[in-house]
């Protein structure tokens, strides 16, 4: 869930600029993040990813981040629901972090609590998108690596299937996972606040530098990517193989397997 | 199901009011209740939660209550299918409340015997809104609750995961559940004819001063909020968290664990 | 599958009168039935009922009957595919049935081989519409039905779920079943060529003169009704309670059960 | 995946024919392949067959050949996103057939590396479509087959349900396979490289001459049939009875029964 923030947090553009900055949010190009934002989110909620105003979505445009608020259906936004915020003015400092300004705030809403997370990806890996789905796969998949001795519950692993092809082998490295390597998707546990989630999601992306995204115990999962291309097909191929995991888990087969490479014979 | 009530029910204003009152199902605004009952039955349609015919919404504008006849395809529903009728002028004693009256109604259907269940939520707790599902999520969690002997059958019960943030704390309470807490449903046996369900609904409100959902045994759920938005997000919050919960029976993994807060490190 | 009928079958009235009787699928009114059967045979693709040109509907208006061609996308139908026969024109007996005589044929296309299984449920029902899937939910009961000693094999029954209320006591009775009341289909084995189905069908009509459909082994179920709308709701209905009762199944839980009622106490 | 080939293959007609060719994806007809290929691959994604990039699907029209590029989101391709090539232009020698010369090539895109395994149906079976999904159901066949070992790990065998009807008896032959038919789905080992997958769905095609379809193991399946109507229809039949292998596999019922015909009895 993307609840508003402790009340500590100030969003002190909300009365003056906003309306000065509406124009930020205001495009006739569907690719416009303000558009793209809420096209994805509908298309999100008919996948199941983002029930009940949990989960969203956020896109980096050079130093504009433009964010989903708390708490709205998210096959009902509207380019004016978002929040724009300057990346480079951001406090670097945990505790002033809390003190966001943005440069646009939508009148009747609050900022969401995963905003923080959102910016990890946008500033630690320079992603362009970051999606925070609460899938039921993601979640089912934590409570199996949590439920199975045999399993390391803080790293789901998956090798062998086709569709690992989809995922990129790291930030600044060319090229796309092989098809016998193994995908791992760090776990970090759930944190009563999320925005507590934050010094967790950046501690598994520095122990796993190539990795495009981080599950969350009991509650779901992040994904991002260099652009909203590259983070929305990683995850729907990330969402297509948590679904194979737990539907292989229920037939009884292993996520990791030594298969012998087939190798063409006539070239 | 929500079938006509038993043929006690005399709609006494169906003849001469109907023309009249038509333009309490009037409107071009979309959010309109007249128009926002279809558009969620229809939404609910292609979740599965009113299939057949079963299931329905009602929403509660100041003293004016409106309903979705019996028997309707919710696909299909338009505003001049609506009932509407003022909450305030309902009889309070049970036998008479057979005697309804309705303010406007629509010439070739008959009133919903779910009719008593919805006013007893807005009547009791004030509800904007009211969704009463067939989802056989739901109906699964209560045939789970009914035949797992470690389990109270009479109440569902889950925690640790991040959805259940997305309830209230309860009527008349501020803020919402958080990760660790426990969301409690209490769940009514079914009863031979729907309305007969009144008085069962209303002693489970008793009992559960802070629920904002009753699962009906073998049948679905009730949910209701302050306003649509809140039912509508709660009751797809809730319906998440049954699908999780059967899947969690098949995967062998409890709806309750003891798991210890993870507490952020540098704040 | 309703493949096109053995050779044997002569459209007699394919060539001359063809262009003369278009206009008996021209209309403007979307619940015409050779605009009903396009927009119903969609939705029920989208269900998942006629996946690959399985599956079907037939309307029936006064002595009037519509029907989709064979192997016709069911997405992708038109009012221009639908054939239209006279109910009273069509020969009784069984050898001469296959020489039917359509009053308006489609071009490029053949009939169905569920033709003979529609008519059964007008003639024998006075149904005004018979709807067939492909349902995997129909086809994994009949299976279950099939590999589960306990069970009779050749009768689906269900008892104490709501929405059992969705159907009809049976042809010519007043009022729905009740929750208490036992919801009996009977199951006929399937046969190499889909018309031969015709006789078990009607059999299975004798012996069960309130059912409302007939389970085919292996194949799926037809369901009828006095109208579209009951038809439609009924077909709903009962794939939702074979979808519950692989459910139930996979949990092991039981499809009858004795459940004491639960009677009101203030009235 | 379809990702980009080898760095090998040169698409030497990228710069200057391209601007001459779009006369060859543009067209107003919703039935010419480049309307068709998208509309399709649209209505896949929604059926979670072509998730993340992964899939896709080739038209033959005479001699030309319409392909989607690689790497693109299924549900958002456009008719200036298609590849044309002509069949007969190809080159036989394997070698050779990775310098692959385009009549029409999208600007921003690379070809697919599915692109010899779809001219392998066009060029073996003179099929004119030709669909390649990811869909979970196939890939879950696979590995049931892998790990099953009382079954043949190479071969899907299923009879006795109507929907094996769907299928035509095999290139050259009249007519469809029977409800009592052996429906033989040959099951190829996954390579690193999807264009390596080339030489042994030949081989599979010549081992099952009738076979419309190869399934990858790990990876998903391929189906071709005469013209669009058909492989879209083989391979939704082909889907739905991959589904129902799974669930019968789940409640432990065998895919190959020995089932008495049942006969008429009247004719």
């Amino acid at each position: 869930m993307c609840p508003p923030p402790s009340t500590t947090e100030v969003t002190t553009s909300t009365s003056p600029s906003t309306e000065n900055n509406d124009h930020l949010v205001t495009s006739s190009d569907p690719n416009h993040p303000a558009n793209l934002i809420p096209s994805l989110c509908a298309k999100f909620w008919h996948l199941g990813w983002v029930t009940g105003t949990g989960g969203g979505c956020s896109i980096r445009s050079d130093d504009l981040v433009y964010l989903a608020p708390s708490g709205v259906q998210k096959e009902l936004m509207k380019p004016s629901d978002i929040y724009v915020l300057s990346l480079s003015s951001q406090p670097t400092d945990p505790e002033e972090r809390k003190q966001r300004v943005y440069l646009r705030s939508p009148p009747q809403y609050k900022p969401s609590q995963c905003t923080p997370l959102f910016l990890a990806a946008f500033t630690k890996r320079n992603a362009g998108c970051c999606i925070h789905t609460h899938s039921h796969w993601a979640v089912l998949v934590t409570l199996i690596l949590e439920s199975t001795p045999s399993l390391n519950s803080k790293l789901f692993e998956i090798n062998n299937i086709e569709q690992i092809k989809g995922f990129g082998k790291g930030h600044g490295k060319v090229g796309n996972l092989g098809y016998h390597d193994t995908l791992r998707i760090p776990v970090i546990e759930n944190t009563a606040h999320e925005e507590d989630l934050t010094e967790f999601l950046e501690e598994a992306m520095d122990q796993y530098p190539d990795t495009y995204a981080v599950l969350v115990r009991r509650h779901g999962v992040y994904v991002w990517g260099d652009n909203v291309h590259k983070a929305k097909t990683m995850c729907e191929s990330l969402d297509y193989l948590f679904q194979l995991a737990v539907e292989m888990k229920q037939l009884g087969l292993p996520w990791i397997t030594d298969i012998e490479p087939t190798l063409p014979t006539r070239k």
